[in-house]
């Protein structure tokens, strides 16, 4: 059982480029669309594995030399699990982890950052219910207790062990709850445990963001898997929400940071739902080596395993924009031409507009507010030579409106992904937002509940 | 007739204050609220009349010297007002203007920069139903052929006719339907017809932003009237939505210019409804001089009508944050401490905030919202010492949750409107920025309809 079986059969990975044709098809005629559109982890049309990555489905458990748990130790009111605990057996592993850029960075990003040996983890304690952020003081020392007890329960020294929280700010741990959960947890890990630890991280998630992937590389078969949660409060820069992936590849840290800092670039860090950067942000990639596998700098190894990581980091990122708070829709934002800092100025102001993310949500093609949104973002441009295509409908040109089939614009904009391309004027830089929506599920989930 | 008195009943000018207290009365005992709370020009508790400025009420008519009509000539499909003519009958008047400072800046916003007077305008034309935004060259031909007619019927140079558009990006004006009204409404100009011209520039404004002022200043007496919309795509830099602003009082074109600018940046520049910069913002200060009463530079007149002025924009400022769209409730946060740039920016992350909002809608006083948004504004400052009050009840210090009463901090943000205080470290900087909530309305009129 999980959180997304219920609403989106499990594809069959053999056929997901069926799949895709055929929801490219029903886009086309304009079919509406009633959840998040990503079914299996390559769901989406913008995210595909690479020839050397085989998706081995929600069952195939953790790469070797990992083990995991998830438990319900009473965070949550509503009794779902909320602590989970990660842990890499081998003797010297590496890792690499990225955290959120807040000024308000959480209490575990805060130790994390001081006290861990983020090139050597060997475990993670994570909880849901609770961010435990703008808690001074206390939350460091309560943060540093749970840190102390996972690592004397699982015979590590604290600095091995990465912690990671999510749920409410401004509330403290329940220290001696997490105590017994931890002890739970750490007799309970197991090579499929990554399914629990999966929901004990999630929060307002509607669906599991989970992958077991297979790669050939010339050296050798070795395991690729990820646990990621994020609906809302997305807008990762230099990390993301929270994400742990674990390899059997044996990789030199130095190779593990270059890797996740190059891939999360490509993906966590291009995703909006609200433009809301987390207090508690983290990506944390954690290598076994007990494939036996070695992973070389600069080898053939290197560049397979890093298209793999890349694919499935943005997968990830994808599924967790098509499983935005509230979200109907996801689109994508190109923007080409200008120079870096335009370019990205003008993606995030159209992936953040609540004007435009309304309009995607209602299925309007109203370009006129995209427009709007880049000239907010690049003042003093006046009058700016802007082209906009939805969907490879061009709609303006230079600026103003061109003659378009109105009624095609209307079902292109009905589908569940929607392309968007920005032209400014000048050459050279290149950029991509991924985002959802705005719809009143947001506003009811933001405004209804305290969170 | 007018858009507000169905909402909300003509406030006694005379009762004002009265009226204030209670609401301050109802709010700290947590009634819920129904609507914007503003009735009256001067109802936001944020707002007040200087003592030498008397509400008129919206019978009283413009200044002496000024003329202005509003009628339908089908630009709106609804039938309703949507074409306004505003007119100086003096010969040498005086006269200011902002306009937005987009990068997609309209049609109108680029000629009048380009071609008029600014420092002497004897007329507006303005127009709702079409932004003629992204509308290039013909956009500008369409603005200058109405423009030219405007000047044709009244008489004038073309360079002395101020044009503003408001409505759909995208969309290029019905030239013939608008010649037609602008004789129309040329034909139909009085002393009071800003009634009419204010419903011709309204769009999704539920409650029309309209004031006539007296003013007692050393030198004699002068009137102070202004028409204005806005309540979507609202976050204004260097301009402002629409607001027309006229007085009898005669100014030299550089004390125009002086006050005007001083005025906005403390109003118009400080609010916002969605952090859309639109592409049409226009604020246009005329002064007829007809009341014979000179303003002189650096004088008791200046000090005084200045301090009308900005008490008159801060007001329709306020005003048009509480009707922005879908808004329930408004709040203000006001930034101390640090520098300008990170005060700055800290103010506009919360007040721009979808999380914030939202919570602000629901009557949430979710503050771990309010601390994310101010950590994301000022990366690299983790950890950061933020002081957050919610209606002087002080829930952070140095950026750790303190003790507060619940229920107390509960009934405080069930009020109309929600004073957030932020404290920087460091001391200098001191801003402020006013804002509506994110609610199932704003969705709705933002996605259900095309606009």
């Amino acid at each position: 059982m999980n959180g997304r079986a219920g609403r989106h059969p499990q594809a069959d990975p053999v056929h997901a480029g069926a799949a895709r044709a055929d929801r490219a098809g029903a886009h086309t005629a304009g079919a509406d669309v009633a959840g998040p559109p990503a079914p299996g982890i390559f769901g989406s049309r913008w995210s595909c594995a690479p020839p050397h990555a085989r998706d081995l489905g929600p069952q195939a458990g953790l790469p070797r030399g990992f083990r995991a748990a998830g438990v319900a130790c009473g965070i949550k009111p509503s009794g779902n699990l909320d602590l989970g605990v990660l842990v890499c057996d081998d003797d010297a592993p590496a890792s690499a982890a990225r955290f959120t850029a807040s000024g308000t960075a959480a209490a575990p990003v805060l130790l994390c950052r001081e006290r861990c040996r983020l090139d050597a983890l060997r475990a993670v304690l994570a909880n849901s219910g609770c961010a435990n952020a703008a808690t001074g003081a206390r939350g460091l020392d309560d943060a540093a207790k749970t840190q102390g007890a996972a690592a004397l329960a699982l015979a590590l020294d604290p600095a091995e062990v990465a912690l990671a929280s999510t749920g409410a700010i401004s509330h403290h741990l329940p220290v001696e709850a997490m105590l017994k959960g931890i002890l739970q947890a750490c007799s309970r890990l197991s090579a499929h445990g990554d399914e629990s630890f999966q929901r004990a991280i999630q929060t307002t998630d509607r669906a599991e963001k989970r992958a077991n992937l297979e790669l050939t590389l010339p050296s050798g078969m070795v395991r690729l898997s990820a646990q990621c949660k994020g609906a809302g409060m997305i807008s990762p820069r230099f990390g993301t929400m929270l994400c742990f992936v674990e390899t059997d590849a044996a990789l030199r840290p130095e190779t593990a940071e270059l890797l996740l800092g190059v891939c999360a670039k490509r993906s966590f860090e291009r995703i909006s739902v609200d433009g809301q950067l987390s207090t508690n942000d983290a990506a944390i990639l954690m290598c076994s080596g007990a494939s036996g596998v070695a992973i070389a700098p600069e080898s053939e190894d290197e560049l397979r395993f890093g298209e793999a990581l890349d694919a499935l980091l943005r997968a990830l990122a994808i599924m967790m924009v098509a499983d935005g708070e509230g979200a109907r829709r996801i689109a994508r934002v190109i923007v080409r031409g200008g120079n870096e800092r335009n370019a990205e100025a003008a993606a995030r102001a159209v992936a953040n507009s609540p004007l435009v993310k309304a309009a995607l949500h209602g299925g309007d093609p109203n370009w006129g507010r995209m427009a709007q949104a880049v000239g907010a973002a690049l003042p003093g441009t006046a009058p700016l030579a802007l082209d906009i295509a939805i969907e490879g409908i061009q709609v303006c040109a230079s600026g103003a409106a061109v003659p378009y089939e109105e009624q095609g614009l209307r079902q292109a904009v009905a589908g569940a992904e929607i392309e968007i391309e920005l032209g400014l004027p000048g050459e050279g830089a290149e950029t991509e937002v991924y985002f959802s929506d705005l719809s009143h599920e947001y506003v009811t989930v933001n405004a209804e509940y305290t969170t």
